[in-house]
């Protein structure tokens, strides 16, 4: 048995403080200073908001004042607060984190770095906070095809943990939180894992796209659909192997996976079909957002954009192997007609 | 402009003429004797049933007694039938095929050899049917993600030409028939394409049996799902090797593209579904069988499988490598529980 901290209150942290809980762990769930309104309900011993659930007596709340008690004497901590998140949680973190332990995370995305480049988070956090404030631990990176809601109810899920420095501390991880409906894979591939996470869900507003046309009058285009999914997956492996992974990342788990469910099921396919009905790109992300949900392949499209053209300028890749990521960054930021650009897209591989 | 030869008067031959039409070849789509109600409405010039839309006059049908009027001079000749209809057809046409040109087809699955090998169809046709009648020439298999339907209504569709022997023989194929809604990538990879195809249509009855599980009111597994394609491409890209292609057809719209669309769209998802929803699979194909709606997943899986043993056999794979496919076969042919046996299955990758 041992004592999580979780950073985050939202659906995926919640949902990993009931398999931690599951698994007769001692259970921290820490909510943000955004999280007041899910923590609140679950001290009054009501629902998660999110969850509609209640959560068992194993998992103790705390709201965004208590993160000091949260973190103390934690062996194991996990970040599970979006992107934007991420620095201003580590920041007021970092100082209370106690001094052993891995540091899991299942935040998805890029951050700029210090110098103005794009870095995985993982790279950003470990040296602009956590090694300046004395504070470096292993980083256990979460991954894979999962969605909060199901695996909370124990649907059958399979992950991936990864971790480039501590084998040990990542299989320490793995062992806590495994259990029968919850799969995990250890890997090596942090850079990987990473990367496939925060692209999928870029790509995943393709699929959204093609639902939007359909609901305003296009034929049926599954074809299109798979062959989108198709490239989307080919394009993502060469983004792998840019940022030092191996390509086979992006075909298994964390990248066919992850993009499966975040295409079929996720805010981000959601947000691609409200564009692809016709609405202004900026205008659906700020309506979604004001409405709860927020749509990570907005941001994420900008910003492996931004990416990509480091990579390019680095050498390492070049533009003309991205025809999709161009298509959806001309639709969503350059207001690129939808219908005309997927026609217009062609697809080898 | 090329004389195009059509075998097969169902979604997929008729759909190749279409297309063949639109780019300006004279076209001649044959029926077989179980097609005399796709044909003779189309003689009528009525609509084609099962495409629902009239044929261009560039398209020519042909009753089954013409076969060898359709043949003569044909400059290609393109198999669409379905693995069934392949021998029995090729039987009748060897004697009339033209002497030279290519030999196209998009029919999936594998066949007995005499030996009673399963072999992949391009093998057995050429070396039981087409070299004995001195008839052997440039084979050329067509997959990827292309649903009938769609490509016939020139929604963007990208597909995989494929020939091992003859390159050039394949770019006339690729060259002929490419348009602006129909992208075509040319390989030499024809085991990995054959055995992608074949495979695809038994690993799609796993996306339908978690949508039969859910309308049975179990709750959503988008998780569950995304798991199990995943796993599927894993499957599949460990079988391609195996028969002596490239794992990277797996990865790409052979496998990755054509799962998604038949286990997001096909017959054969439709066919899981109905498993998953509690009725007997043989039950199932049989009552789809009648309806006219053929589920090529249902003796792909047994096909699938008896290659799996006999590739354990030789060496080339183990069975433990296939979780998946073992599911499903123990599922649809063993009478084995569907919620009981996906939940037990663990995915790692």
């Amino acid at each position: 048995m041992a004592t999580i901290t979780i950073l985050g209150a939202g659906y995926m942290g919640t949902a990993l403080a009931v398999i931690a809980a599951d698994e007769g762990h001692r259970v921290r769930l820490w909510g943000t200073w955004l999280d007041d309104d899910l923590v609140q309900p679950v001290l009054r011993g009501e629902e998660h908001p999110r969850l509609k659930m209640k959560l068992s007596d194993g998992v103790e709340a705390f709201l965004h004042p208590e993160l000091s008690t949260a973190l103390q004497g934690a062996e194991a901590v996990v970040c599970a607060v979006n992107s934007d998140g991420v620095v201003p949680v580590f920041e007021k973190a970092a100082p209370h984190l106690p001094d052993g332990g891995p540091l899991m995370s299942i935040t998805k995305g890029f951050l700029p770095d210090g110098d103005g480049k794009i870095r995985r988070i993982s790279e950003v956090v470990k040296a602009s906070i956590l090694a300046p404030a004395g504070k470096d631990r292993p980083w256990v990176a979460i991954g894979g095809p999962c969605k909060a809601m199901e695996v909370a109810r124990r649907v059958p899920t399979a992950v991936l943990y990864a971790s480039d420095e501590d084998a040990a501390a990542r299989d320490a991880c793995a062992q806590w939180l495994e259990c029968d409906y919850y799969t995990i894979t250890r890997t090596d591939d942090l850079a990987g894992l990473e990367t496939c996470s925060a692209f999928k869900n870029a790509y995943a507003t393709a699929s959204g796209l093609c639902d939007g046309l359909q609901l305003r009058g296009h034929p049926e285009m599954y074809n299109a659909k798979a062959m989108l999914f198709s490239q989307a997956i080919n394009e993502i492996a060469a983004v792998v192997q840019a940022m030092g992974g191996e390509r086979a990342m992006a075909h298994g788990l964390a990248g066919v996976g992850d993009l499966h469910v975040t295409a079929a099921a996720g805010r981000n396919r959601a947000y691609g079909e409200r564009v692809g009905l016709g609405e202004a790109p900026d205008q659906v992300a700020a309506r979604m957002l004001e409405a709860g949900e927020l749509t990570e392949g907005y941001p994420a499209l900008k910003t492996g954009w931004e990416l990509l053209q480091q990579l390019v300028a680095e050498g390492k890749l070049a533009l003309a192997d991205f025809p999709l990521l161009a298509a959806l960054h001309s639709i969503v930021y350059q207001g690129a007609d939808v219908a005309e650009t997927l026609a217009g897209l062609r697809v080898r591989g």
